[in-house]
Order: C-alpha cells, then sequence, then structure tokens
C-alpha cells in the first residue's frame, strides 16, 4: 500500500548529498520543499537576515487546517566535517556499508528527518482525511548563532497565525540504543567571566605589585567548593566548568595586572540565569572578602532550563517508542541545549531521535534499521495522536 | 690638582648621549676605550657571537700588573626608552636641569661608570705608582640575553690569565638615597611551567570529559598555602609569584584539555635551584594526590642565591660611604638579579651604586650632586683598597 512512498533511507542518502553545512542551505531546503510540496503540503521559505550575518534560508510546510495540530521541528544545517579525508566515507556522499548509511548529518539530523517526512507521507497516503494538521518547521541556523532560526521562524509562524499543539523535536536523543531516551527538557546555560584585578609590577618587588592570579584561584576555588544543589526529579544537578583562565602575560619576571577565568553553567529548574547570577555573585562576594578586587561578567543568557510535563502526548510518543522497540524510554532532561529552548514558549515540546554517539563526529552514521524504526515509530505516533474517528 | 681630569658629570653626559640600547654599542664603549687609553689602560675590544644573535661588543681593560687587582664591573646598554615624547627631556640628550642630569642610563648605569672612570683617573693622575691593579669589565647585553656579556667576558678574560681579587659592581643599590644600601649578594630565580592534563569534551557532558582547571587551582593553590622559609640572617623570605595562567579555550560550550601555569621563585641562600625544584615537585604530587595528571618544567636557571659573606674589602665599601654621606649603608640581597651571579665565581663581588627610583622609568635621572658624591666614594674606596707604602 506504500509502496511508492519513499523510503526514508532514500530520503536521508539524498538530504546527507545536500552540503548544507552552516549557513549553506546546499539544496536541503528545496528537496524537502519538493516532497512536501508534492504530498500537498503549502510550503514557505522565508529567509531571515541580520547586519553583518549571512542570510539564513528555512522552510515551513502545513497541511490541514484542523485540530490538534503536531509540530516536527528541526534543521537541516549541519557541522562542518572536519579533514574530509579522516572520514571512511565522503561526509557527503551518503554510502551504505555494513548496514550503516554515513555521512555528515546522518544522525544530527537529517535522518530523523527523512524518517518524520516519510512517516508522514505514508500515512497521509492512508489517511489523507485525518482531521488535524501536521506542520514541518525546519531550520537552517542550529548548528550556528542560531539568530536566523527558530526564533525568526517561529515569531513569523505566530504572526501568521499557527498555532500548534504538541511539537515533536527530532535531535539525536539516544545516547547508545534507539528507544532508550525521550528527552522532555533541558538544563539551562549561564556563561560567565570573572576578572581579578591587581597591580603590575616585577617580580623581584612584588610588595610593589599586587599579583591577581592568587585572588583567581581564590575565587575560583571558592566557587566549586560546594555544589549548586542536588538535582530535582527530572534534573540533574546543576553543573559549573571552567572553560578557560587567561592571563597572557609573556614575561617570567613580571607580575601581571589583571587575570581572568570564563564559566559555563549547565542548570536545572531549580534556577533561573537571574537566580544563579546572583548566586555566583555571593559566592564570589563571600570568598573576595575586601582582599579581592574582581569583577563579574555574565553573558545574557537565552538558554533557560525548562521541563515539558510528562502527559499524555509523552505517553504517546513513549508508547510508540515501547511497541516498536521494547525499550521503556528514560523521561531525560540531560545533554546540551537543542531549539526546543524556544518553541516550548509555542506549544509543548518532547524531543526522540536517533542514537547520537556519532554526531558532530568524523564517521558520523546511523544504522539503516534504525531509520526504518525510526519512522515505524513517528508512524505510531501519528496514528495515536490523530486517532481514526472509525477506530 | 686634579683640574684637567673630566668630571663625571661631563662623563655620564657623553655616555647618555650614545644611544646604546641593547645591542646596540651606540659609541659608548667607543667612548670608554678613548677615555681608558689616554689614562694607560691596556684596552681591549671583544666582539662575542651566538647564531640567531646580534653580535655583542664588550671592554675590558686593565692597568698595573701588581696585586691586588680591583675589578669595576657594569654594562653601558640600557633598556628601550618607552614613548619619547613621554620623556620631559629627549632621553639621549643628557640635559641638566633644576640640579638632576636626564637621560635613559642616567642611574643604570651609565652614571656609575662615569663616576668610576672620574674616581680612577683622579687616583691614578695622584698615585701613577700605586702598585696594584684596575680593571674594568664592561659589556653591552646586561639588558638583554646576557648571553654575548659579562659570561663570555669573564671566560675570555680567565682564559688570557686575568685574576681578580675584589669587584665593585655600579648597579644603582640604593631605594631612595645615596649611601643607603649596599649589595652584598643577591637572591636566585627559578621559573616553572605546571601543565595539568585533561580531557577535551562538552560541557554539557563533563563525566565523558576531564576538566584540567580544577586541578590546576588545587595545584596553584597548594604551592602557596606554606612560606618556602622565613629568611636567613642576610635573605629576605624566599618567595614565589605565579605570573601567568593560561588555557587559551575560546569556547564557552568546550572543557579545555589542558591547562597551565608559570611561576618564578626568588630564593635565598638556604636553596639551589635543584633543592628548591624537588620541593616543589613534592608539594604539587602532595596536592594532586592520584587525582591530578600534571607535568613539571623548570627552566634551566643561570641565577643561583649567593651570598659574599661580609669581609674586609666590605668594611671597606662601607667606610668609604659612611665617611662621605654619613649613612651605614645596609648590607642588603633584596631586588632582581643582576650580573655578580656571574662574577662571583671569579671573585667577591659587592654592589654599590647610584639611587635607583628613576630606573627602567621615563625621565630616569640622577641628582648631579650624587654623581659628585659617588665619585668621592669611589676615590676613597680606591684609596683604601690601595694604601700608600708611605701612609
Ligand atoms: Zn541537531
Ligand atoms: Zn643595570
Amino acid at each position: 500500500m506504500t509502496h511508492d512512498t519513499p523510503s526514508p533511507i532514500a530520503l536521508a542518502q539524498s538530504l546527507i548529498r545536500c552540503p548544507s553545512v552552516t549557513p549553506e542551505e546546499g539544496g536541503a531546503l528545496a528537496l524537502l520543499e519538493n516532497v512536501l510540496g508534492q504530498a500537498g503540503f503549502s510550503v514557505e521559505r522565508p529567509v531571515f537576515s541580520e547586519p553583518g550575518m549571512p542570510d539564513i534560508e528555512n522552510l515551513y510546510a502545513r497541511i490541514g487546517t484542523g485540530s490538534p495540530c503536531l509540530l516536527f521541528a528541526g534543521h537541516t544545517d549541519v557541522v562542518p566535517t572536519g579533514e574530509t579525508s579522516a572520514w571512511t566515507h565522503d561526509p557527503f556522499s551518503g554510502e551504505i556499508a555494513d548496514g550503516r548509511l554515513y555521512g555528515r548529518g546522518a544522525v544530527d539530523m537529517k535522518g530523523s528527518i527523512a524518517c518524520k517526512l516519510a512517516a508522514t507521507l505514508a500515512f497521509l497516503r492512508e489517511r489523507p482525511d485525518f482531521g488535524g494538521s501536521i506542520a514541518f518547521l525546519i531550520t537552517g541556523d542550529e548548528e550556528g548563532p542560531a539568530i536566523n532560526g527558530t526564533v525568526k521562524l517561529l515569531a513569523w509562524a505566530r504572526d501568521r497565525g499557527e498555532r500548534f499543539d504538541h511539537c515533536l523535536l527530532g535531535e539525536p536523543t539516544n545516547p547508545s540504543r534507539l528507544g532508550e531516551m525521550i528527552k522532555i527538557g533541558r538544563r539551562g546555560s549561564l556563561t560567565g567571566t570573572i576578572t581579578v584585578h591587581g597591580r603590575q609590577g616585577h617580580v623581584a618587588y612584588p610588595h610593589r605589585a599586587e599579583n591577581p592570579i592568587p585572588g583567581l584561584l581564590r575565587l575560583c576555588s571558592g566557587l566549586i567548593v560546594d555544589p549548586l544543589d542536588d538535582g530535582t526529579a527530572h534534573f540533574d544537578a546543576s553543573n559549573l566548568e571552567f572553560t578557560t583562565i587567561d592571563v597572557g602575560n609573556p614575561a617570567t619576571n613580571v607580575i601581571p595586572a589583571s587575570a581572568k577565568a570564563v564559566f559555563n553553567i549547565r542548570f536545572n529548574e531549580g534556577w533561573s540565569a537571574e537566580s544563579l547570577g546572583a548566586e555566583i555573585r555571593r559566592r564570589l562576594d563571600a570568598s573576595a572578602g575586601n582582599i579581592v578586587r574582581f569583577s563579574l561578567d555574565l553573558q545574557p543568557s537565552n538558554a533557560p532550563a525548562f521541563l515539558t510535563q510528562p502527559d499524555a502526548f509523552v505517553d504517546v510518543v513513549a508508547g510508540a517508542i515501547e511497541a516498536e522497540t521494547g525499550l521503556k524510554p528514560t523521561l531525560s532532561t540531560t545533554g546540551g541545549t537543542s531549539d526546543a529552548r524556544f518553541i516550548k514558549d509555542c506549544c509543548p515540546v518532547i524531543e526522540f531521535g536517533l542514537v547520537g554517539e556519532t554526531m558532530h563526529q568524523i564517521d558520523e552514521c546511523v544504522a539503516v534499521a534504525d531509520l526504518e524504526q525510526l519512522t515505524a515509530i513517528y508512524r505510531r505516533v501519528l496514528d495515536a495522536y490523530f486517532p481514526s474517528s472509525s477506530a
């Protein structure tokens, strides 16, 4: 019955063959436009700009006007390949070897877009009058600065009156086996710089100088001596990592004038960027006392912690996964940030995609069997989300 | 009686007018050669080379063949002027204003060379048959890498059979007033780099990475928690300063692979570079335990701590100072390193020169009265070191 709908494997290969390294469209969105258009979607290709940045192409497609509306979100842009010669198979050739499809974007996330597409086309072939709506919101700027991508695309859609009931984002969520993990939220991210101010001088005359480095050691040590929290029901403990310390003094006989450290915190729903910034400042003040002169610069954070409360939609997705794989997926909030942090302001969003092990690496690849199984899972989601009235 | 010997002020002006910023000779050694030659010294101008470095001119002069031999050591090279326009008087014009002679090298150390020269010429005029020997060992590479300077010049002199009984080095030794301070030794200097090795990764997955920065904080903090020593009779406590910490990671979402800190220690006679290096390693090992993987790189140190035991020669110099200034000079070992660390292997060496306040600064200058007084002090040293047999 679905003989003439495209296979997810062929679609994934076609997408991988589009060299869509951010900010290049590479033909990937044109391919989606063509396939979705033929299936009856109305397709838009908004381009967003920002001074000093390359224009970014995006895609929005919708079929149906009824409720509910299920949103499939994702991105076709990919990270750079790194040293091409280090790849076993050309990163844009989409070759299959030993049951695995190789290429940049295979798991992050052209593979899961191909699965959604294949599942949707098959669903529409059987249930053309399903009564609801299905939308695709695909950006070309997720791996880049994410300025001209999902944020603007959501605002653009809202301005057109588009409303969504639930979103399924196709990021690779499984650590090692398809079906292990759904993401129902993400930790927030906060970056800050601590600068300790001293007074330059000669190492032989330390009493005439003021070395900022011992003060920085003290402040940094004081910041990590106690954990920020113990985690919550759905979140790990918040975690601070120092990403760099830099003084940049090449002279071994000179005491430097200042020293700085940069940290990044991945924080859970117990904090906002504001409350966390205040806690950091409180800890630094306590360590500094009247002795260490410092300043703290917090980067404006566009990555809050968020949680999509487990509900019927999560049950639909988890049920589809269990039916296909036999696994009960963990409801997780681990890992990095994703565009879900923007989508959650429009509608409940959860994430389920392929196995992330090889993402962003040399020889990124996906098991062909996983593509088939993920297509079947997405198909079960559609079937459950839009139950046929005859059922 | 000394009417027609040159004044130290005129000599100092002439030397300052030679633009002898390391490695340039600038005419300064030629001037000394001329003046010393006319006074009866045999003068040599050895040039030393090193692959990849500019050739450096030096000067060695001696008068007399008898014992004892007093060595006047010094350097005519000067540090760069910095922003010339910031100087009140051109740094190479040798102008006198309000009783002060301005110019690069005024106190470090063309001024004291001029005083030694004036004192020696006056002494020789009165005591041509003084019976001993006076030598000048003047390098053009003290402020630079010090590779083609005093070290090679001393070896060159030793190979010629030159032997010295005592050396008076003319570095600026007085913090604020002429006569305050003789240096009878110098602290040693040891520089090292601590590198903590971790494993790079994404901040969102810290369990897959190993952040080297907390380990570096721990090692650096552990290094300075206890003082190295309490000082000795003639030396301050040894002191460690961190001069830089560098990771150089621009990505705020990446845990870096390694982190390094550089320290410099000014140490007293209680340590050799070897024993101090061993103590540093012991402290780092204790802080690291089995947890922190690190390496320690100690730069080969050519700056040992040394002390010239106070003896009759120190009494001669201190007596001359007290007779002229009324001050009992402190016998000190503070401050940076100097070429005395090389000379001490040839003969006992002490240092006495001008007031160092303005050395290496914009508007380096010396009180004209100080030049006259220092000349008188050096003259008293010569008179006492070579007592006339009729006395
Ligand atoms: Zn992605
Ligand atoms: Zn000097």
